[in-house]
């Protein structure tokens, strides 16, 4: 089995800047989390954006959208910023014969407490078990993007009723 | 959706003792990991033994198939000793139209560098998937029970040629 | 022994807000600090202010030197922005006849990877070991406050030379 | 200022092992903290011994205490195990000035949750501090070693009454 992760930037990516000085870490988060969860199939790490999903473009999903078509994988994980991730997943969904599992965290990877650990492992099982098309792995659960919506008074992610 | 969560003991629920003082922390870390991965599914944890997978006996496999077959639930994730996971599998594989899934992890979830968190998210994520039967999530993949050995010398489990 | 540690906000107090959602961690990072150090002498901890050290005024700098000339306590540690630490040190050696040592941190206290911890930690043992005055307690140095800057470009405390 | 840490065992250190398989992790918890602590002072880390304090020999104590007295250095901060930490201590008090601070952890650096930090951080302010002789950082203070004992009951240090 092989899984190709796609970095976009969001919370789960989020370095600390201050005002007059800032630092990076080496790895991206995804590399680390695949590390600690001492992962035996094939997989690599591309990193496509590095943004607030606010701050996505049309240009951007697209770019992202071509990317995958034009790849040879069949299945992957896409590290994303929660607050357009449903957008995100509604331009994905014309790709045909594809897996793809769309996932982020709500606080921070480089934080002590995160969600970011177990949603990565939720979306690598998920991309295993799932029959092609668009899902979002958040919240414990595994929606098909096109019954999912953030609700952002609760800060979760929810079906669509 | 609702999971029932059944801890055994195992590495993941590892708690240290030295040889004049002893600790013990609160929540099992099946709590504190559905806790930080801000699951919004219900769920219940039943702890039903606590000990080292290779203590585990015929007479406690059967108590857990018969739990499991008494129980009202659909939907199983059973924390557990990694060395014989695999034979409490076949245990339950005796059990008709519930969804199982097993994890566990190669160092303890109190640890700073765990697998547990991943392991527990791929779970989660596979017992919302899967059709009836019973699964081990392990090291990236969720495996079929019946064609996955853990590989001592490797430290790993993988499917069997 | 009694401690009073008092929080004006800075790095080492960082909560994460992003644009349209935030969230705030009930206990301050001195707190579970010292619940992690397993201290065992007496301590309070007062929160006077919740400012990046850029933003303390000099009003706020002789409001933290009147609450500490009018409070009983002999020793002090104050967590602190690092950007003016030094700053906020020279206003407090006008105080007589107590022990002050200042402390923060280059990465939050809530990262996975921080100085806090070793930092507050530090500053503890310096409290109870200085002759009175002001101190700084950063990267694994205890300097008195007169003797020290922070080198922006290195992102790190050192001696005046 | 130059600091020699000496590791000798103890729970600070301790690597998990289980009864089929066991793994240890590459740096010792000392090179790790003093790492996150951001530490510029120059340093090295002698490893003596690895072992439960329990197990330490008068040899052992006798080992050590010819180590630091032939070696040049002035400061020396020396992990070890809590049980005995004392007994070792009255070894060390023969050596005349040179600073020596032992510190050591009630639950392992590996764990989330250590006091492994905190103490490192305390000992290393303290080494800076104190008069030459013998301390010990633990529970949140500095005490004189011929001043301390562990209350195993309450699983702490506190001064001898």
């Amino acid at each position: 089995m092989f899984i190709r992760f796609i970095t976009t930037g969001g919370t789960i990516d989020k370095i600390y800047f201050d005002a007059l000085s800032q630092f990076e870490v080496g790895d991206s988060p995804v590399d680390t989390i695949l590390g600690e969860g001492l992962v035996s199939f094939d997989y690599d790490v591309v990193s496509l954006f590095r943004k607030d999903s606010l701050e996505l473009t049309d240009a951007d999903r697209t770019a992202l959208r071509e990317f995958i078509e034009a790849d040879d994988a069949g299945r992957y994980v896409i590290s994303h910023g929660t607050d357009t991730m449903v957008e995100t997943a509604a331009v994905l969904a014309a790709i045909e014969n594809k897996r793809m599992v769309l996932t982020g965290a709500l606080s921070p990877a480089r934080f002590k407490t995160t969600d970011a650990v177990f949603n990565v492992g939720m979306a690598v099982a998920a991309v295993q078990l799932v029959d092609p098309g668009v899902y979002i792995a958040m919240n414990g659960q595994v929606f098909r993007a096109d019954q999912v919506r953030k609700n952002r008074e609760e800060n979760r992610f929810e079906l669509i009723e």
